[in-house]
């Protein structure tokens, strides 16, 4: 894009160039609606670099109106001949740049990514960078008191509003980003490794997490006994989650030391705030499915407080926005993956159990119930204010059959009796499997994702409510059910961890650049612009008019942006 | 309508006339702008008339650019002396055929049906009969290959998505044709005796399998004991409601050999499309209520596993279609008729447990409950999007009885005891009982129809509910309550039989034109083109360029057709 | 408002007054155009005075002018030197009379009120008055047969659209007028006090009748055996919600005598209506907590039915409202309030268990349950068609707490043990406890009204399922938490209690003028006017013209105030 200099659009400037000379404050302000033109409105980076340079040469303003343009046109010219990236999952066009590409441009580089840093590490760079920028800034329409630094400050904003994520994404993740939409960080280049890094990554724990106690059940269960199946698979598997949690655990406090800001937008996500569960799910997991040989009889209750307690403040924030109706209010945001929010509950309730809390986990259990089942109706419902539910089924709708399945599980361990409700639990899941197993071919057709983890545990919690009701209703058909529940879970799990370890290692494509969180807060994007621009050349307006609208649009997309809606409690 | 010759339509066309002759090509457009323009753009039999007398002229041209108008005029034309329908129903003006005429043009009428037909069954007629059409098509415009059979067809798609019959149809049961709609099929004739006959005959095996076993409860339950019923009522009620089975299946199934297209539309029908739970569960009604003397302590499985295969089949068909959020999601189909699709897993949960599959029935019953839940609540809130929710109360509305009466005896069946879950059920149908007949008047003026029938079980499965508590608590009120709830039931059966009596033999009209199965499946109809033109003659076109946009848009029109949306899965 | 005389909007009028002179119809007409421009186009008493004054003399007519357009400045000028009212807790600008003045003008004053007045009580007096206005009517564009005596009986007319309730007022409690609209009666009047006695003050009733329930249980409940509460407080708070149950009633009493027409609109109010379920929940209250040495084992059924009996029929009707799916489906008027409509069936529960009526109190429990279940869903999904619920959390939103915690209790009395059943439903409540906690600082900011006292109930009943709790489950924590809960809620029923005195007999605010009930039914009101003026203006139209067509949108309005919607069952 913009790689040679005879592309039209940059043709388009020459022409204009002269005349922009003339008329200096004409320029800057044709400059701005041509940037708000083309989708790329106020990358940090890019103008940094524009602003350096425009200082040692004047022809470079030319130059710079490329990058403005373009965003990373600068890229191509300074780069010619540097290091090509070695992983370019899924960045369109050449890939510029490693995850640790090093160079005298790194940290100009950096400049784009240094938005989503901790406020604090930012500190110094900020102090240095943003006030020269500010005295370059020779646009003499932003005398409203809108510096550029605040603008781009607040695009990064703690404060994305729900429906942006809903008008700026696509794809029942919400992780694609419309052809329309402008983002914050070059599509064309790979990101750093921690801001690839999506807490999704955290589904990879729950799917071993789940396995490991599947294989515990597999091998303690007298109603599976006949299988044989040796405690030292649980033990392998165990050993494996536990070591995976702590990796992945480990990267994502990285991310949040120096990304804060990625992750406050992973937060506000609609989907991905549901992914927060998973680490303290996960850890739930592990708890329950320790091995026998190193658990003692009872755990500690101190370990159920310790993971219990993060679920449960998030699970008050997230349902509290749910019944308080912003923007995030349930029947907007409910999507499949809303379950993983309320599935905590039901293996809270089971590790409750596990430490001897039975009236803890009967607490859990009402609270899950209650959730559950505005959940589920929501979702059954398909109300057409739900936003982020897409027609197609997907992995996302593996989901269903999670809670109802940790439901009938959590039932039994603290009620001590798989009766009518565990059966209906059991049963509603039973149903739902079958549902989704018919519906297969849905489920083909999308790209790998490390989210698609998530997807597989649902699978094992359904695996292991088929054993326990094996074990009490113990006949032919039962214990065949929860077998092959069983292994098909264990095969698809398997599956994903070689199609992990495919992307990860081989195609190096497990962490693309992670788009969601990179989308503007303000919707003054592309196809807005022109839209405007062309009603306005339409109506006949005079050159000078339509300019100064043009700059004043850029002053008031920032504007807007400031006083964006604040429903984010 | 259009009876003497001087109506205004028919003078239009007159004077139409000598212009078209100049310039025929022009002819065709206009006619066909004309033609969309009058809302009767295939009606058979009031333009009829109108056409024989001017066949005795000349214009045999001009005679068949009407029957291109009317679709079938040529058909009058063909069949001047044939005997005139010896019953005409609901038929409005002249009957002109009836479903058992005979004579040499009796295949020229049929052409009308042949679109319902089942396909293979059309094979060599079709081939013989559209390529004369075809060749015969003088139409210039129509060159871009959409032949005019190929539109027929495709009119009687498959496919005629779920907000079609929305726009179409009307009332409670999405049974009455909005007034500027036009149908495929003549209204003022007589159709075929299976084309008239709908799946809603199914509610008469329902209405009449639930007496029986109403009154094989009468007479066997110990707290009805003292009532002294004979089992014989049981028995005769039970011949007659397997007669009536066997008739209506029978006559079903020849539809379907012979009609399958209309049975797909029935299919596809948003209200219809739960009736077809309807056979299934009137077989499992009487399987549940045969006899004490013909039958064996334990009924066998199979009997069981053949009636609610096609029950679950079409559970995960329907259920699936509620969830994937197409045009059939459940906030938008939710009507009360909607619980038939539900009530069969409880009558299945009781046939389990008189087959002795009681873990099935705890199956059945869970995916009963938990698809129970989410109609409910849907119903119960009247969502704005629901499009076939009327606001007038209606025999429809006493369906939301039957479900937790059939869940409260279902979970007496599958878990033996009438505790807690069972009584708030029967509370729950009782409350609903309550509520529905303190607004007894709002269930009058409404034409009957053989759906009522489907109308009547709900109220016996509230007494059989009834007995079972009284069997419970016994004492004077809840005998009382089983005794009168059982008393109204009876009635109202009595009368429904005696009603439908009347209807069929007596008024002859108890199977009135099946108007609902044979909407158009494009929207060109009367209201749309008569926009178009008011706004095509207020913004002054030419009337070549008219003329012109008039044509294309029947092409486009039935183009529009092809390209339907395919939401239906 | 209006009171001086060089106000700038009687300038105005001085402007145009020697225009108007010379033609006499075009006076009248732009006078109303300008009355219907200033929000208060057609008050009943001010326009009988205006028009029996116009009768004596011509030069009245000015001030007439002044009446229309502040509709009240007439008592500005005849009331000089009369007594000022005595307390006008939110009256605006001046107040200029007590609820008891005296005077001359009395019978004018209550000219306003009459409107609400039982309709027999007001026969003599209507019908001197009316014929006399209508007989000097002297309007020549109302020649179209709307007399304004129709019309002002309309606008009290007893089928207020749930939809104006929502249009015209605002706040979580539907209590607060919009700006822009319009009201019956003089806001800056304080109204007589049986109009500002609203059916909410039986919250008060609930307040006190649920603490001395709570007291009652401290003092007798094993699990709080420690704290050696005396029963005497009990006893003295039962005697204290007595008395002021008995004078509530009594007040509420003599208003359904003299102002039932006030009543009426207080029950088509999408929000009071619900208030109505409170007076016999009170008074069951009162019958659980009647102390242990008054009652006898049993209470006597009879007490049960009677208190019960209204309940059920206002369930019939308002249940029968929410599933018929008109103005005020489920979907619509939900709000946390519509809890008190569904709580009656617990509460009547606990009740029949008390009078050894259990099957009755589990045909309640059923009954609430469904319900509850279809509110907890919506409330929680906040569609966005409910046009009653407030971003903000508010007292209002303490109601949820109440139906868990009642059906919590309710379950544990007429099934005699505290089961999984009931724990579920205690722990849901506690969990939303803890959710409305945390939120504590929402609760702020709103005016006091005596409507807060409903809000005081839940957290009692909550107290009352953790002291049940702690029987149960006897241990540190759980005795902790009901002694919490208890403590809290007595603190806040205390608060409450010392506002209430202070407002009522301190800063005598306690009813301020219920401006709820005083709704224009039509929307007339001052913006559209408005609007349609501005365009008018802008569309550069004769004097002449727009004169005609403002007069005319005042008759018209009045006739849409005819054909208003009648979705009221």
């Amino acid at each position: 894009m913009a790689s040679t200099p005879s592309s039209p659009k940059e043709h388009h400037f020459v022409d204009i160039h002269p005349v922009l000379s003339d008329d200096s404050d004409n320029l800057n302000r044709l400059r701005d609606s041509q940037s708000s033109d083309t989708t790329v409105n106020f990358r940090a980076g890019g103008d940094g670099e524009g602003r350096e340079r425009r200082l040692q040469r004047n022809v470079w303003t030319f130059s710079r109106q490329i990058h403005l343009e373009s965003g990373i046109g600068m890229f191509d010219v300074e780069k010619k001949g540097s290091v090509e990236g070695e992983s370019s999952g899924n960045a369109r066009g050449k890939s510029l740049g490693g995850a640790g590409a090093t160079g005298g441009d790194a940290g100009h580089r950096k400049g784009y990514f240094d938005m989503f840093r901790t406020k604090s590490a930012l500190g110094a760079k900020q102090n240095s960078l943003m006030p020269s920028w500010k005295e370059n800034e020779p646009d003499p329409d932003n005398a409203e008191g809108i510096p550029g630094s605040a603008g781009a400050d607040d695009r990064v904003n703690k404060s994305v509003p729900a429906g942006r994520y809903f008008a700026a994404l696509r794809g029942p993740e919400l992780d694609q980003v419309r052809e329309y939409e402008d983002i914050l960080l070059p599509k064309d280049e790979v990101w750093p490794f921690l801001l690839r890094f999506p807490v999704g990554c955290f589904g990879i724990c729950l799917g071993l997490g789940s396995q490991a106690i599947l294989w515990g059940a597999l091998s303690s269960s007298p109603a599976m006994a006949f299988l044989r199946v040796s405690p030292n698979i649980n033990l392998a598997l165990w050993v494996l989650a536990l070591a995976i949690l702590v990796s992945v655990s480990v990267a994502y406090t990285l991310k949040c030391v120096f990304y804060f800001e990625a992750i406050r937008r992973e937060y506000f996500h609609p989907v991905r705030v549901n992914f927060f569960f998973a680490p303290w799910i996960a850890c739930m997991f592990l708890a329950i499915g320790v091995p026998p040989r190193w658990a003692p009889r009872h755990l500690h209750p101190a370990i159920w407080c310790g993971f219990i307690a993060p679920v449960f403040v998030l699970e008050l924030k997230v349902y509290g926005q749910w019944l308080s109706g912003g923007k995030r209010r349930l029947c907007k945001v409910a999507n499949p993956s809303s379950h993983l929010s309320v599935v905590g509950n039901f293996v809270g309730a089971i590790l409750a159990a596990k430490v001897g809390w039975g009236e803890a986990g009967k607490f859990l259990w009402a609270i899950g119930l209650a959730h559950y089942l505005c959940l589920f109706v929501t979702l059954y419902q398909r109300l057409t204010t739900s936003q982020a539910l897409p027609k197609e089924l997907h992995p996302v709708y593996s989901m269903f059959i999670a809670t109802p399945s940790a439901a009938s599980i959590a039932w039994h361990a603290i009620y001590g009796e798989f009766d009518a409700v565990s059966r209906t639990f059991y049963f509603i899941a039973l149903f739902l499997y079958c549902s989704l197993v018919v519906r297969i071919n849905f489920f083909r057709g999308f790209k790998f994702s490390v989210a698609w983890w998530s997807y597989t545990f649902p699978m094992t919690t359904a695996s292991l409510a088929a054993i326990r009701y094996a074990e009490e209703v113990t006949c032919f058909f039962s214990k065949g059910l929860a077998l092959s529940l069983s292994l098909m879970s264990s095969t698809i799990v398997s599956l994903m961890l070689v199609s992990t370890l495919l992307h990860a290692f081989v195609w190096r494509s497990l962490f693309p650049n992670d788009l969601a969180i990179a989308i503007t807060k303000d919707r003054s994007d592309g196809a807005k612009a022109q839209d405007k621009e062309k009603k306005a050349s339409k109506k006949n307006y005079g050159l000078k008019r339509w300019a100064k609208q043009s700059s004043l649009s850029l002053v008031s997309s920032i504007r807007r942006g400031h006083s964006g809606d604040k429903d984010l409690k």
